[in-house]
């Protein structure tokens, strides 16, 4: 139902566009059209009401009846090279312009393609690079669901994690890694939704470190980040702990992002230019002479990937659309010394005076363990 | 050193195409090539002695340099698009024709690359797909020491699992799933190298099962398919148990796989063409008249990528090179019953007398836990 009616939204935008169908081979993007979440596959949607067509291999022919049940199937051994053969059926009300996804098909599959292509003789192949993605930027109903489990997955897993005692000094960042991704595994996830960093310490400082075999000592910042996949939805948090007693700079510069990433969350309003909602923050953080110290982006939209559109940084164009999921996760890393990442997934309200709807709710006060 | 040899080898295969020099956007073959494991980059290698160039983003200035320090660095926010201007260098002695991977570069990519090539008027983009895909058929001795090692704590890992009672009727597939891939990770794992299938009862009798909540019960198969990631290379490996007594016609399918099995690991000799290797293994299942429950390829490549050259598969093409690691991994699946496959990865010999380098050495004997 809801995989139907993002077809349908795809085929107003291919009509508008002149395409009288559009050729669907990013995974991702096939699932997110019809369901389907097999390795191999392509969907052709028309932009009038003629049904799509998915096509796999032999391996998915009963995984594709059961997930999308509501399509045409064709089980073949080169899916996107036969929908491009299908589009033109012979009778005359075939599709003739064919939109394909010219940031995903490589060179070489473009040429096996346009061969096909060539052979109907009425069949032309057009780019129509982003289609997908401009539609997924918006997060419907059923994926803000989700993705607010994926969100409290992650939560449920980190509160395990430091009520049972397991970021404490002796352990090592690997051993976190370990804990947390299992905790989020017990917890409902069907995996990690990337590979959870763990950084102590000196290594705090590293915008994102891979854990080793560091040990965590007292007085350490403990710098994780990382999230649960839920049936396909990506995740994304970062907190910061202090192990034992913080410092002063350690008070200080905690307390600066946690400023400075409030300023981006206030900023997240539909219609707000994302590079405004990026100096929102980062503004925070430069007043106070740590400019140089935040070297990355404010924040990335998360759905089916955990990184997509759109990118909130200093050189985005474009504005923030209402229902969009995205990160807010300023820093300020102090090179040999430590630093300090606050990370949010959040959906942008539908109006303009409501505030973003917070999805990852572990607390964000300075947490002495 | 190993890199260094690799690109020479990459050189010498370039020159004979008469290429100048080759543009490598893979990541994976970035890595294999030069070291660098960044999730940005490219490099350009020349066919004669000129130092090849890693072209990568500023969030990997230190990794790069530390990860390739007998390379020319170059930080660019658009390393391709730098490589191709570079290949011309303006004093006569520039590359002219410039390989690129037609199977991985996009239509979009090459639109951008070819409009850089067009402005030096002098390089022109020639396709190359697969020219390092190639040379990473074969495994040096660096590699094997890594896949050694993978195969290793994926072994550690399932014995450990074994020992402590991890099998047993009453435990669901997911909490398998999450021991099996802690296991591995305090064996010294980087991640799992895919996502473990733990598949039991009548869930064995599908290929490629994703670990539900279904509850392991006395009398099942466990097929358990999985692997260890170690500095980049995976392993692979398929067991499968009986919890309890085994029922006649589950001593029956498990023999049948393993002597299907051994033929497979018999005819694996450097010359063997692929096809036949399969067939080796596939005639034994097809004379006890399973044929048909056998329904995908006895094996492939494994390194890099869990999945590369060589396909052994009834299609396959070529022959079976020496040093070549492999996996031979018959199955016999019986809808609504249970099924079996038994996967070990290997090491092609050097000579034809030779029988294959066992990686996978947790014993293949039915195992009634």
């Amino acid at each position: 139902m809801t995989h139907c009616s993002r077809r349908a939204r795809l085929g107003v935008a291919i009509g508008a566009a002149g395409l009288d169908a559009m050729l669907v081979t990013d995974l991702v993007n096939v699932r997110y059209l019809s369901g389907f979440t097999g390795s191999a596959g392509a969907l052709l949607v028309y932009s009038d009401d003629r049904p799509a067509v998915l096509a796999t291999d032999g391996r998915y022919r009963t995984q594709a009846a059961r997930q999308a049940p509501d399509l045409q199937i064709a089980i073949e051994r080169a899916p996107a090279k036969h929908l491009v053969a299908q589009a033109f059926d012979g009778s005359g009300a075939g599709a003739r312009q064919v939109g394909f996804e010219g940031h995903v098909v490589t060179v070489d599959g473009f040429e096996a393609l346009s061969a096909v292509a060539a052979e109907t003789s009425q069949v032309t192949l057009v780019r129509a690079s982003g289609a997908v993605e401009a539609l997924r930027e918006v997060k419907d109903a059923g994926e803000v669901v989700l993705l607010r489990r994926a969100c409290e997955v992650a939560d449920a897993a980190l509160s395990a994690l430091v009520e049972r005692g397991g970021l404490r000094p002796g352990r090592t960042e690997r051993e976190v890694r370990r804990d947390l991704e299992a905790l989020m595994l017990d917890h409902g996830a069907d995996a990690a939704s990337f590979e959870t960093i763990v950084a102590a310490g000196e290594n705090s400082a590293i915008p994102h470190h891979r854990p080793t075999d560091a040990v965590l000592a007292a007085g350490d910042f403990v710098k994780i980040d990382f999230g649960a996949l839920v049936a396909g939805y990506h995740s994304d948090m970062t907190r910061t702990f202090v192990l034992g007693p913080a410092a002063d700079w350690q008070r200080d510069i905690y307390r600066l992002v946690a400023d400075a990433q409030r300023a981006g969350r206030i900023a997240l309003v539909p219609g707000a230019g994302l590079r405004d909602v990026d100096t929102a923050a980062r503004t925070v953080i430069a007043d106070a002479g740590y400019g140089e110290t935040f070297g990355h982006g404010l924040g990335h939209g998360v759905g089916l990937r955990i990184h997509e559109a759109p990118g909130i940084n200093a050189t985005a164009d474009g504005t923030l659309l209402a229902g969009a999921v995205v990160t807010v996760e300023p820093g300020v890393y102090l090179a040999d010394r430590g630093g300090v990442r606050i990370e949010d997934t959040l959906v942008v309200a539908d109006t303009a005076g409501q505030p973003p709807d917070l999805l990852t709710r572990f607390p964000k006060e300075l947490t002495i363990l």
